[in-house]
């Protein structure tokens, strides 16, 4: 592998795993005031093209790393949404049992 | 430009704007509380190897677009970073006087 392909390799992880925690941190504290709705609307805009990009240029490594985030990005997306019941129903069914 | 040019445009300048309302929402409020730490130390490693990406294969549509992101994950994360008085300082120095 060449610095260049381990430098696209180190962003590509990077970016993919980026959303998660967030998301991780929403499911502890069930809090999404601070979080732009505005933001994750075009995050998951942006990544639901990606992936049509990519399906379209058959790219599997471009539908991967997007259909990661758009599910990451979309979970802070809908969380950001929810009424604060519907919230704390999600947080709870996703929080492992102690 | 075919149809696959269009959708990969359209993905690229959602991606490369998605943090400004982020931004623009910390400098209204200037409330970060609910903001993930993790996320945007990730994110802003993410898009600064993203950038030296772009400069070893000398491509300035990578560099230009992840430095956009660069920029603006980058303040998001000095905000989140700071204490409340510096932030309000920031905030006050970037707001447009009436």
């Amino acid at each position: 592998m060449t610095p260049i392909v381990i430098l696209g390799s180190l962003a590509a992880i990077a970016s993919t795993i980026s959303f998660a925690p967030q998301a991780i941190k929403i499911i502890r504290t069930r809090q999404t005031k601070d979080i732009s709705l505005g933001m994750y609307a075009i995050t998951v805009t942006a990544f639901a093209l990606w992936c049509a990009y990519g399906v379209l240029l058959g790219q599997w490594p471009l539908i991967a790393s997007n259909s990661i985030c758009l599910v990451l990005s979309g979970f802070i997306l809908v969380m950001k949404l929810l009424p604060r019941r519907a919230k704390d129903k999600v947080a709870d069914a996703v929080t492992p049992k102690d």
